[in-house]
């Protein structure tokens, strides 16, 4: 059964009645605190899961929740129809809010604001991601259904996790154990990038790695009196303040021995590309109230961000840290130290590396541990296949334009696993905006973004059936 | 009116026989949360003053609380006597009592335990700085009174602050307002310090000064998402490191321009004298779990933490720092950090380089901003004066040792504004231990301290009436 050209029309209309029950779903969702990193909210994640497996149940699909060592997996099928087969991911669980002080309105009270500069946005931790996004797919199957008598022109099969944003280290064993179930589907889907800029769709055909660590240095066996022991005893603070200092370069490298092995300049091919999707270094720093790049000197803003390895400090902390002042010397202090890889680097090697650059540089009378997070290889996507160009034909009909065909700083690991375990290969299709605040305070998704979204892939579905 | 020996060992008996009343009382004092660095305790330091101002008008004091910009000072007098005049000072404020997972019992319900090496300890939040101390004073002027019909050997008055752990900038003020009512006192007598040993009694004679920062650095105007922004965008968690590695050179002296300036090496008789004391740097140290000195190379735990300046980091917190990770470029990162000065530095030009340390290292794209703590010169006792010879021959009486007379490496500006504002000697004599724990999990004073001390303060002021 192919969907006709009259039914995709028929979908998009549907679509676009349907804004503000759309709009209505999404704000139940987004309501739900589903923090996975925080288990003070593992009941919420629980919630956030079975909401979804209720939404997708009630759109006809067999819809299930299944346990893992951490939050629930939903997954859920309709294969009614007799075209090729998506698997569409995305993942309901969100960041933490703090600091909380700096969001105009609750992170969890979702609402629709008209913006300085005039566009229509959605508020709320998850707006963008990833809830929103993964939202765009479900609401794009509901027009469908609704356009031919409860039939999608594909076979979907939708897996949604909860652990995206805490390590996702149950994901992979839930693909295992799932392999033969999974086993038919001809290509992923994954909704969790951004769109070029406003009007501009995207397909993000390269991803970073990603290698983080828990490091906590102790030195005295209690917290000390700087007017007792100050010069005399090891001060953990003033150790990690160094150990960090040590990472980088004077000229903005990543000093960790053998960091760059491997790593290859950027193609001359794929540099001629960017220079042609004209990125203004200057507005992206801008934007965010910086002005000179940080990392390597000689390398763009593009490569800085896309294609070369980074090493960041996400948190560090040590000692008194209240109000007023006390003169501690504390007897511990920790960071949280996180690397993105790119295609050449193990992410098991660049650990080693690490620990070992820290060892070295630990003073007598100091201990050091590590607590693994994350441990993804950078991947590429082929940029030549027959899913992919459909996508982009789909893509240019609804927003007007070429699709930017891009490489992405951040890190998708399960992409990566849905290659090893499935040996699938994934379209990255997302309609965020680089300016969404995902991971932090004031999240927002544009209307654009979620409407385009659904229209978008009302769109690719229907071309994938045809 | 003076004291005979009599009535010396009648107040000794007195105060023996009220051991445990004694006890009661400090327990009383001990559970009010009087933090005076945190807004939410201000009430309960109100408590706390209030809570002395009626214990000391039962004794026949004449007893006010004063008001000022903090928290309130308690003042009482007892003139009747026609010897010479004290001031003695002590505090009500306590520390914080983070991190609170580390008392073994709730640190404002206070008890006596009997510690594993068979001392009897007094357990809770100041039981040592300075609630216990200065209430060997108040149990002495009990005693004393109780020995001679509410008569004391010599004028006393008692000024008791509460915002000594929390920067003190109110008291100079008040000292100055109060200028005319205090001047005419012949010595001050501050109960804050410690004992050289368990059995060996103490006189500091010198004290180091204090300089203190809170310090914040901020870069982009939101936090980043590191797959998105990181080598590109700077970030401050790596920006306050590289500046905190910086304070210190790679043998342990402190970096700031002109820090060193007019510091004087310690001179041959005190170095003498330090010899005879019979100082374990291995066991100081090892008391801690520490056993390398830290601090500047050939120079012994005994300078560095007496007699040479420090710089400390008291507190850095920057990004995110709860369970779980979160690849955060935070927006700003803040670190509290101190100096401890020595004779021949000068507070405010050691805060001026410390800022223009800052600045200097500060890179593009980033702002830095400072709130000021502190702010005292060290400062030296003589150690030939009159009062002073009296207290030593009654501490030997009452403890059987030579006293040792010593530096100490913590700031107590309060000696400093006696002599500034009231041109007043200060006698800092004080019976706490280096393991009381004060400022840390655990605090303790021993109840030979409390008891020592009383007795100790029994004998000094009916040998200053004498």
């Amino acid at each position: 059964m192919h969907h006709t050209d009259a039914e995709i029309a028929l979908g998009l209309t549907k679509a676009n009645e349907n804004e503000d029950a759309a709009l209505e779903r999404l704000f139940d969702l987004l309501r739900i605190p589903s923090i996975s990193t925080d288990p003070a909210y593992a009941g919420n994640c629980s919630d956030a899961a079975e909401w979804l497996r209720r939404e997708l149940a009630g759109l006809g699909f067999a819809a299930e929740l299944h346990d893992t060592a951490g939050h629930p997996v939903v997954l859920a099928t309709d294969h009614a129809a007799s075209g090729p087969h998506v698997l569409f991911y995305g993942h309901y669980d969100v960041q933490p809010v703090d600091p909380i002080e700096l969001w105009n309105r609750a992170p969890f009270e979702p609402y629709v604001v008209t913006a300085a500069n005039g566009e229509l946005q959605i508020h709320g931790r998850g707006a963008s991601d990833d809830k929103g996004q993964l939202m765009t797919f479900v609401e794009a199957c509901r027009a469908l259904k609704s356009a031919n008598d409860g039939v999608l022109p594909v076979k979907v099969t939708i897996l949604i996790e909860g652990e995206e944003e805490s390590g996702g280290k149950n994901l992979p064993l839930f693909l295992e154990k799932m392999k033969q179930a999974l086993a038919g589907a001809d290509i992923a889907l994954v909704c969790d990038t951004d769109m070029w800029d406003r009007r501009t769709p995207a397909i993000t055909s390269s991803l970073r790695g990603l290698v983080a660590d828990d490091i906590v240095i102790e030195a005295a066996n209690r917290d000390l009196h700087s007017g007792m022991y100050g010069n005399a005893a090891r001060n953990p603070n003033q150790v990690l303040a160094e150990i960090i200092a040590s990472l980088r370069t004077p000229d903005g490298a990543v000093a960790v021995e053998g960091f760059y092995d491997g790593v290859e300049d950027l193609p001359e091919e794929v540099r001629d590309i960017w220079k042609t999707l004209d990125f203004d270094e200057a507005a992206y720093l801008g934007e965010v109230g910086l002005s000179v790049p940080a990392g390597e000197k000689g390398r763009s803003v593009m490569e800085q961000t896309i294609s070369r390895p980074t090493c960041e400090i996400n948190g560090m902390w040590g000692g008194y840290t209240g109000d007023g002042f006390k003169t501690v010397i504390p007897a511990k202090a920790s960071a949280k130290i996180s690397f993105r890889l790119v295609a050449g680097q193990d992410p098991k090697r660049i650990r080693e590396a690490f620990h070992a650059h820290v060892r070295a540089r630990l003073p007598a009378d100091c201990t050091v541990s590590f607590s693994p997070h994350g441990g993804s290889p950078a991947i590429t996507i082929p940029i030549d296949g027959h899913f992919l160009g459909l996508a982009r034909k789909a893509l240019t009909e609804e927003w007007g334009r070429e699709v930017a065909l891009v490489g992405s700083g951040g890190s998708i690991p399960v992409a990566g696993e849905f290659k090893r375990i499935l040996g699938l290969d994934t379209l990255l299709i997302g309609f965020a905006q680089t300016d969404d605040n995902i991971h932090s305070p004031n999240e927002k998704y544009n209307v654009t973004s979620f409407m385009g979204g659904i229209r978008s892939w009302i769109r690719i579905l229907a071309a994938f059936g045809k």
